[in-house]
């Protein structure tokens, strides 16, 4: 079976998009997805972006998945807490996800916490709010997202991300390919599939 | 007949993909595109983004327009020359074009003189070879282009985009409604029609 790798930031905008979208188009597509929640902020450092400063491109990106949102028939009721999960522990709970076999659980469950119950990440309420459905238990899970393996854990995700190029949250990458951006979701599962127009020599 | 204000920057590499896809997919859509050439250097600077120097973006982007462009089965050849026009002459002339009812056609041989043929923009060679087929002289016409007043023109064309927070080229403004970026130029032009999701409260 074709697989994919997803990386995204839970705080990270464009990926509540993705998350949503992701894994009824992967199954209908037949190709296995890996949820790798990375750290975006130093990629993003390295590029000298902070977004937070750049306000046209803030105002227009809340309008932008606002209406993607619509565009796809998914939920929206209005920006979330934005910047969000401070200590990144929503995050480095992710990895305990992961660990465990229920990353793509917890990463819906977040991000639907996030967009429209209009909690903050990565606070111990939240995470009571997220985890509770899913039957894990809020201080257990705490104790190991924070503990210094978690991080390194979280760390070294970040670092195979950025060994294949990765910029920014979400992005996917298939067999070495680097697609960024909930845009191009269609296109890496065309290229998990083989079917893009590039690996068929469709060229005019 | 509804409008749609095209707004990019001879020397923008997505830019090329919106150039030889809007002409038919406005047509097709009953939708009258303004071609407008504007300055996206300074309007990059505000947000503090210098893109030559992000490094990883600038690989991903050559890798992404390639991509779309086989995507959309558009001629790609190779990365072209970049960036280009450093004195913004080739922009110039777009804004003489633009004056001259003839920006259309200036901008699709531009792009195509520098994606599909190897040439820099904004050279008085390269000026020649695209002029010359058009029945522009091309001395008049640099001239004209190096006047103040064009100077002024294209200044205030980029201060048009600033207005409706136009950070980047391409960019399609629609009754006050921006989208960014190639992907969402067939967005811009449901929203001209009125059959983009958000104006029909298709919501979930």
């Amino acid at each position: 079976m074709p697989a994919l790798d997803f990386f995204y930031f839970f705080g990270s905008a464009y990926a509540y998009l993705s998350v949503q979208r992701i894994g009824r188009l992967a199954a209908e597509a037949g190709v296995h997805v890996n949820w790798r929640p990375i750290n975006v902020r130093p990629l993003m450092a390295r590029n000298n972006v902070a977004l937070r400063n750049e306000t046209l491109k803030v105002a227009y990106m809340w309008r932008d998945v606002a209406r993607r949102a619509a565009h796809h028939g998914l939920p929206f009721k209005q920006a979330p807490i934005w910047p969000t999960d401070p200590t990144l522990l929503a995050n480095r709970v992710g990895i305990v996800a992961g660990q465990g076999g229920w990353c793509e659980a917890y990463t819906v469950a977040s991000f639907r916490a996030w967009f429209l119950d209009g909690q903050p990440l990565g606070t111990r309420e939240s995470l009571a709010q997220i985890l509770g459905p899913l039957g894990q238990d809020v201080d257990a899970t705490i104790a190991l997202a924070e503990t210094p393996e978690c991080a390194a854990r979280y760390d070294a995700e970040t670092e195979v991300a950025l060994s294949h190029g990765v910029f920014g949250s979400p992005s996917f990458v298939v067999n070495g390919e680097l697609f960024w951006g909930d845009d191009r979701l269609e296109e890496a599962l065309l290229w998990a599939q083989g079917r893009h127009a590039v690996q068929n020599n469709l060229r005019v």
